[in-house]
């Protein structure tokens, strides 16, 4: 029988300027999705990328520049 | 006044072999981990990388070696 | 002076299922948009991502779930 | 039959350092190869990582470092 | 005084078509040049993933149609 | 007979805080590894993404936040 070992990695890609508690609650989330198929917050890494507006394109155009 | 717009792209890497349901468990998980954090679930994308073990590599060997 | 060396790489992530003519012409357009800003086509490493969509979440679901 | 939604995702890694003009040209750019394979510009990301050159190796070593 | 805990990931994209000792190889190349700057093997993730070279462009081609 | 052109590419997400001294080894020690299989230094780019630890989540936690 062989040991089950997980390691799942995440990265998120999203615009900065998230508070820090936000972050945390986001993390604290995507830890219970995972423990929820039966992998163990210790086997887990949670990597986010802030990306400032002007470097994300949506639509054609930077999205500092999407007005409302 | 700016509107909002997130679209967040969520990044999974982890070992092939999940039952579909296991996957649709924790596309719901972390879609409910942004929810929570104000992000809209049509603003979400989740890309789920499948990685053969003998393409993973921990504590200096392919993973599909580890035994128990 | 120091020469301008510039390697970007671009990776896409998108559902499998594109023909072979369709990923040149990506290929072919993506080198274009970057030779506009002065980055020569060997320079420049576009990878493909192909992901089942049962493997990618959108709107909360597997993508290959929604319907019409 | 099934409605075709497709949300591509890119990722473009290169030195940091680019004019936001340079970045707003490779949006459009990108955008209009997606498009040319019929995606269209609301369905695409783009997501720029500004990589400062010693984060970036090339040739054994830090892009920095490369002289002429 | 805080632990130093440190658990890099690497993700290496590459042609498909490697040999199992090949991939070992790596893994295990990778894991000393990490280890000499004193990560342990235990924290360290490395992930490959095989591109085939249809959905690789290089020089504004798939690298699948690139001749001596 | 087809020539041999292989460009992997090699991206580490790792915290912040690396001396330059630590980064320049890493990428010779990487550069190494993949030349025991056969890769050209000059046919090699890596990219370290620099993560701040209270971006990175780890036991459910930000690793800013992890005590000895």
């Amino acid at each position: 029988m062989y040991r089950v070992v997980k390691m799942p990695v995440v990265i998120v890609e999203m615009w900065e300027g998230r508070f820090e508690e936000q972050k945390e609650k986001l993390i604290k989330g995507i830890t219970r999705a995972f423990e929820e198929i039966g992998v163990k917050p210790e086997w887990l890494n949670i990597i986010i990328h802030d990306i400032p507006r002007s470097n994300w394109g949506l639509n054609g155009q930077q999205a500092s520049k999407i007005k409302p």
